[in-house]
């Protein structure tokens, strides 16, 4: 995580290199630290950057860290983004879901990702950005997947794509949160299949 | 929200007296200053009592609050804590979900129970007793409507109940969470309607 000194390194380059090294450590260290005893020191000192470099780029710890999830998201993103369509929505709903499970169990990521939702929960200015620029394109990933559905004849024309994306997603998200319940891929199925069938229908 | 000080009163009633005073000044401060802000000094100088009383009971603002709420809910708790059962499944979930939707979006307890969901996101031993205490109880008042229906031929007998009301209140819990969309009446019954139906049937 050191600039490549002493061979006179392009600024751009070097300073690319030091948010990635800070955006790194930032989100390492509150999986291991926990939010509230993370700090800007800690995150310089893991990324070798004095803790000025950071505050001339970020005004908080928590900014921080959405940036850290901003450059995750960017990794992921290959030119195939979109949700899987093999035609057979439940399958690939399943699938995405599955995904979603195992990232929230994963530990890596349990600890950033509740820290994050607490900025959120407090910083309504930092809720809309993640809606914009994380969750909001996501969200139409998921949305297009829907859309899919509808032109196959699959989803009514008339469904509102939002609501079905919560109603899908925001169980999950809920037994995350509140610990309420084993976060299996079992369950993923079965948050699935209720959504599209009903509480109604017989399974 | 003084004791009755000069006629010796009972020292129990006293207890309770500032017990009382303790969280109602926690759950009006937090509206009020926000969570970050909220202080030990702060609810004890406007519940009138020493610090010191506060920290022999509580750990925590955290715990504080925790009980605001178990008070809460316990003044509630009338006898008539059955959710409504008229027989119409949809229609009693409309009431129950626009009450949900109205309590969520009113300014007194937004702040506060956003306080407290920061708490149950990092600390899995209030969220323990979150769940026993203060969710569960609802839960089953939930579940018990919902077996009712059972009973009516209205749901099926196989219906995983937690995963019923995780579909019915998820969805809510997260629009309010990320702020992404308006917490409306009519929000709430769209979510009633297509959590029964399924994303699949026709409006």
């Amino acid at each position: 995580m050191t600039t490549q000194s002493g061979k006179s390194p392009n600024p751009t380059r070097r300073s690319e290199t030091s948010r990635r090294a800070i955006l790194t450590a930032a989100f390492e260290l509150v999986g291991e630290v926990g939010y509230a005893r993370l700090s800007i020191e800690g995150i310089a000192a893991r990324a070798g950057v004095g803790k000025q470099t950071i505050y001339r780029w970020w005004p908080s710890k928590g900014a921080v860290l959405f940036d850290a999830f901003l450059m995750l998201a960017e990794g992921r993103d290959d030119g195939s983004a979109a949700l899987p369509d093999t035609g057979d929505l439940e399958t690939d709903l399943r699938t995405v879901m599955r995904a979603t499970v195992a990232e929230l169990t994963d530990p890596r990521y349990d600890e950033p990702m509740r820290a994050l939702t607490t900025e959120l929960l407090h910083d309504p200015a930092l809720a809309a950005a993640y809606t914009e620029r994380l969750d909001g394109p996501m969200k139409e990933l998921k949305r297009e997947r829907l859309r899919s559905a509808q032109r196959a004849g699959q989803l009514p024309d008339e469904l509102d794509l939002d609501l079905a994306v919560e109603m899908l997603w925001g169980p999950v998200r809920d037994r995350w949160l509140l610990r309420s319940g084993p976060l299996t891929p079992e369950y993923a199925d079965a948050v699935v299949r209720t959504a599209l069938g009903g509480l109604c229908s017989r399974p």
